[in-house]
């Protein structure tokens, strides 16, 4: 593969670009268009690369791109979980460059989407090209490639029940997580669910002369902030009762097994220019991410937010909240506790609405499978060392889905990094990664 | 005076709104040349009413006009002071008519400015016309119309210091408060302070994906949030060390007196669509706007606030925060103590930034003065009620400085009312009370 990719660098990276430069942000309803134009660019790019068939199927939402290659229905048969969606690019006044004009610098690729999940679905769709045209392909291969990832998947786990023959296979092989580093690789074992919910705070029917109302009628972001402050304890712990009532306790022996991944909380801090960390009580770092639920506020606005000073008592404050969930808290259940809590907790000089966005739930995979070893020899191969089992703070959703529905475990042999800032501005992916992780997914077909 | 204004009542109207179109928001350094083109058209309508003289004045910030009459020395003079800058007009959606498009609709004058306080000033420039035209004048007038009250007026005490001599009068009379209600006319005695302050609070350096952190690095937003919350206690009082050891406290009398106003709580708290009201214990809604502090987040921002989901641990929150002053405390030192309460509260894990605002002090005026007296008698013959003895939540911050630096009472006949939702979307003017108020100021130079 290495070969390949020498001689073929740069048209990759052309065809890599061109879906890059479609800015498929899925929370958006105005690129409505561009999730279409990026799912038919995706067709083409699977047909070129030797898919027997591709189709963009349509879904209540976004649509989802299948392709597939039968080699002969008696191999085992793999099928690669992608997204082409990506995160709103906001704020833009950060980027370095235009999000959606990627531009290679500094030994990466720099675009929304370099890494998540464009750049890295596309290796898929490299690899599988350079098994077909030099012979090698010993699997049937599967893409099932989805646009509505970063908006939760719900038009995904219908499409998975409706299509569940057409989907069959012998694992699900994702890359769209990140190593601990490009010098330690890891393979994700388990990541954590997602509830996220949006409140609203009204108070009085309209904004008021602070001057004339303040200390007389409840500001409703004095209100909101009440609230949120008291969601998290002094302890770093979750206050809505029932929470931790399901979250699956790690033995000591799991938890030091967890510890063996290195880790320097030194360098962390310094990564992010903060003194100190912070979260759950008799946690390390690691696990809080890991194994630990989190509850954090995503956005708040309300009131007056320009230049100067405008002396308003607003009539509605806003707040977007995401809880990161373990197995086996599930989406729906904390969703469900959560507005409990916040309504029980309302004071009666404001009224509350809490609405819900799409979540999903947390899941764990066995190290012990014939896939997990294959990746695992794989990336050892080409790295040089034996990838860490590590656990994953985000969510894929709809992998627990895939798991349930269909039935098949997912793989995650992801090669994004940290430095990657994924859903932030200046989102890169190491050209070192993209060619390495290439050469891992070839390796993976090899052993697996 | 009724019968002068039947007669030019539609100039009347065309020369205000020739100013209300004007976007004068001080708040924005972008409409520095509106602010320009303001003044001017406020000095042609002083020439045009009869002034000797009237001249646009540069200060360091916004220009200041200037315009006198001098009809004999030793008569009494009347410094008539106005501002012509208005509040952003932001959340523009919520406007019924575009805020800088004045519109006479439902016995009112609808946009931006048309009551704070162009409405408001403009009735003084036409009291003084008819004077003039009339042949009544019987009194030296000075006008002094700032561009910065809705900023603080951080230009202004300078200016004032600089031409004392040339402000010098005997009564600084101004309309830019509210009455009780237009069937209940009142004076305000006194008005509050401001002190106005922006929090920005850093966690790390870059936006960060809430899985992969959430939990383990603190959310500047959530600590935003936790610390607002500590400003104010459960018995609704500020919590900043010392702030409340200058407030002067009312004697029973005094607040037996205050509660002689006529207030409905019920209308209170349907008009403004609240279950309950909410303020400091052991005071009324009256006290707690009149002669009580009060601290209020006028707005707050930070991380993904677009539609749908983003998944972000932000870098930076932000809040304004206005805090209501009452004698004796002063802006300055409240300023400052605020400063270091959030600085000392602030946790190990997050960088916090307090900057200022301009704001000002409150005061307290005599009802025993001739002025005061003058201004009740008119009023009275207008109304047919005799007006009661207020004191206005709002802060006028100059208007401590003219009492300081000048020397001279201010006078506080203002006409607006709550109705007008000065600030907010759909800033109104009743006209009965726009012409009452010039009924009433003409008589005020009768009496006085």
């Amino acid at each position: 593969m290495k070969q390949y990719i020498e001689q073929h660098k740069e048209r990759f990276f052309d065809e890599l670009f061109s879906i890059l430069r479609i800015p498929s942000v899925s929370a958006k309803p105005e690129h409505k268009n561009d999730m279409e134009r990026c799912a038919h660019r995706l067709k083409e790019l699977l047909l070129e690369a030797g898919a027997d068939s591709a189709t963009v199927m349509p879904t209540s939402g976004n649509p989802v791109v299948f392709g597939q290659k039968t080699v002969d229905p008696s191999l085992k048969t793999v099928l690669v979980y992608g997204h082409y969606d990506v995160q709103p690019p906001e704020p833009l006044e950060k980027w370095h460059t235009d999000p959606f004009e990627p531009v290679i610098r500094d030994g990466a690729i720099w675009g929304r989407g370099a890494n998540d999940d464009k750049g890295q679905l596309f290796m898929h769709i490299k690899v599988f090209e350079y098994l077909v045209r030099t012979g090698q392909l010993n699997h049937n291969i599967k893409f099932i490639l989805e646009g509505e990832e970063e908006i939760g998947s719900p038009s995904l786990a219908p499409f998975l029940k409706e299509h569940k023959e057409m989907l069959s296979a012998d694992v699900c092989l994702v890359s769209d997580t990140t190593m601990i580093s490009d010098k330690i690789p890891s393979i994700n074992c388990g990541m954590r669910g997602l509830a996220y919910v949006e409140v609203t705070v009204t108070g009085p029917n309209k904004d008021l002369h602070s001057g004339h109302y303040g200390g007389a009628v409840a500001n409703p972001i004095n209100v909101l902030c009440d609230m949120i402050s008291q969601l998290i304890d002094s302890d770093g712990r979750i206050t809505v009762p029932g929470f931790y009532d399901k979250v699956v306790e790690l033995t000591p022996e799991e938890r030091k097994m967890m510890a063996r991944a290195p880790f320097d909380i030194e360098e962390y801090k310094s990564f992010l220019d903060i003194n100190e960390v912070k979260g759950e009580k008799g946690y390390t770092t690691l696990e809080r991410t890991g194994i630990r639920p989190a509850l954090d506020v995503c956005g708040i606005w309300g009131g007056y937010t320009g230049q100067g000073a405008k002396t308003v008592l607003p009539s509605e404050a806003h707040a977007k909240i995401s809880m990161r969930l373990v197995p086996d808290q599930t989406s729906a259940e904390i969703t469900k506790l959560f507005t409990e809590h916040l309504l029980s907790i309302a004071p009666p000089y404001v009224k509350i609405k809490v609405t819900q966005h799409d979540g999903g739930d947390g899941f764990l995979i066995p190290i012990s499978s014939d896939a997990y070893r294959a990746a695992s020899r794989a990336i050892k191969e080409v790295y040089g060392i034996e990838p860490i089992p590590g656990r994953g703070g985000g969510s894929i959703p709809i992998l627990a889905e895939v798991q349930k529905i269909l039935g098949i475990d997912p793989l995650l042999m992801g090669f994004g990094l940290e430095r990657d800032t994924i859903h932030s501005p200046n989102e890169s992916y190491l050209l070192q990664q993209f060619f390495f992780g290439m050469e891992s997914i070839a390796l993976f077909y090899r052993y697996y």
